[in-house]
């Protein structure tokens, strides 16, 4: 297996990625070609000579702030897109990036095309919960504005990858401000009366509900997924602060913090879970991930386990299957 | 000043409701009208004969499953319906009420109507931040599908009622996902260009910045604002959950969580923050308060402070006023 790594893009571009690309290289079988500026590559790598890279030669930068489509229709030459490109050509199996997210999904778009059935590709990713296990939402960002069909495509493609991730018969959870069939807004009410050809669709679910972990996949649209997602990591942020605050107004505090010190330390991960993983572009004719643009070493490696765990267990195939069983899942 | 509190309704009706009013009573001049059973407010209040209170005979009752509308029009003698007309008719200044919103949210727009040039009234709360102050959030729930000059005239009202909550010139902030003006859904990107006419837009703000306490006033649709309302409290307590059970893990981090305790107590109302003030129903013609469901004493005494404050502090003259600066504030 071959996964290729975009070392441009994100905040700590490109040395933090490429150590992420080596702590990945070290513990699987899977070959990493690394996509960049050539001499930039060859220069970090040349203290890991145990691992096994390629280098693929892309000197153009994207960057957060360029407009993505243009962005990827001029830069050909970029990382992203020779990245992107060597997916499409059969050189590498998967693709991740912490660049740019409009550019990662308008690239994808144009080069790999959708998969058949599927109108807007969307972004699933994990979130922790109180019983351990992950939840999976989908769409966290793809999509601000959905139609109740993308919602249901969702559904399917949340469902497939959630298994295939060792969730056996998914359960689906929609979105809403209510968890009667008639609460929410226009768009949920007209998907909740379209998922329900979906099996395992247990209805509507409110935020405050997810992080119990009772259902298995959030099914949203991208603009309230993407609320939601950040929401989460700032609320839990808020009150550790408040709560570091409030054990230093006593003495008999503080001693406590002082000694619970590593139990807040284990919470990092929680407060910064998209740093933790990879989200999955789910839709487009290849396994993409978009990697936290703030990712470290340790989030790049988990994203490339992702995306070998992804290509290893069929995801692309298994979605073609499941899609060709729905008859009506487009207008 | 006299105020109407609605002691149907919520989980802990009547008696938790009573005591709340009763709390208030002792620490403010004002009356309060207790709207309900009769003999059951009797018996509770026989007990503390040194406030000043009056009753409203109301013995039916909205439950928290009746469909708003109908429930308004057939339950003509309920508490929820009565109190309202208390104060169409000029018996009382405000109303504070634990029951289904969207029954006091129908019964105020019938008996109330709503206050000119508003297309639909809007639920604003207010959150703790990092800060210290508060960040007031309109709308949290009253309108799940909204256009481009609802969101206008949230904001509007939004500055008006955050201005006399001790806010001058309140900076404004449009919830999306992401902070350039040209992310979002369609609703975003078009009520970001009309709000450039309120003074102290700031522009786009996203659901991770808003506890930070940098801007004073969020608008949104009403089923975006439900959405993070209910998340960060979620998130702050899955933080806290997790917490708990790490300092479980060792002998040292027992002792150290022993010794902060109380801190932990004493980040309660920020993992509850509903239960700890009103929403207030901006738009209709009367001052009206929304307690959560599951208020207990201290949260209606609360929301009853707000009561106080909205009516003392002329939020209904206040809102009329500015919006008649507005020429075109609607459609």
């Amino acid at each position: 297996m071959k996964i290729v790594l975009d070392t441009q893009g994100g905040d700590k571009s490109p040395e933090e990625i490429m150590r992420g690309g080596v702590k990945f290289a070290k513990n699987s079988e899977s070959e990493i070609i690394f996509v960049g500026q050539k001499k930039q590559i060859e220069t970090e790598l040349k203290r890991h000579s145990d691992i096994k890279y390629s280098v693929l030669h892309a000197p153009e930068i994207i960057n957060m702030t360029d407009a993505p489509a243009e962005a990827v229709r001029n830069k050909k030459n970029s990382s992203l897109v020779a990245g992107i490109n060597a997916v499409k050509e059969g050189l590498a199996d998967a693709f991740v990036s912490p660049a740019n997210t409009g550019a990662i999904m308008a690239a994808s778009l144009f080069r790999l095309g959708r998969i058949q059935k599927i109108d807007r590709p969307g972004i699933i990713i994990a979130l922790p919960t109180l019983k351990g296990k992950k939840v999976f939402v989908i769409d966290v960002g793809a999509n601000a504005d959905c139609t109740a069909y993308n919602l249901l495509q969702f559904a399917i493609m949340g469902q497939v990858y959630a298994n295939i991730q060792g969730i056996v018969g998914p359960t689906i959870g929609l979105l809403s401000i209510g968890q009667e069939s008639n609460k929410g807004n226009r768009l949920i009410l007209e998907a909740h009366a379209i998922l329900r050809e979906i099996p395992n669709f247990v209805g509507n679910i409110e935020s405050n509900k997810i992080l119990e972990g009772e259902v298995d996949l959030i099914v949203c649209d991208g603009f309230s997924g993407n609320l939601i997602l950040k929401a989460y990591p700032s609320g839990a942020a808020f009150a550790l602060k408040l709560f570091k605050r409030e054990i230093q107004k006593t003495l008999r505090t503080k001693l406590g913090g002082w000694l619970i010190k590593s139990a807040l330390k284990n919470l990092r991960p929680l407060i910064h879970p998209a740093q933790y993983g990879g989200a999955l572009l789910l839709g487009v004719n290849g396994v993409i991930i978009i990697a936290h643009g703030h990712s470290d070493s340790e989030a790049i490696k988990n994203a490339l386990f992702v995306a070998k765990n992804s290509v290893e267990n069929q995801l692309i195939p298994k979605l073609k299957k499941r899609l060709d069983n729905y008859q009506s899942c487009c207008y």
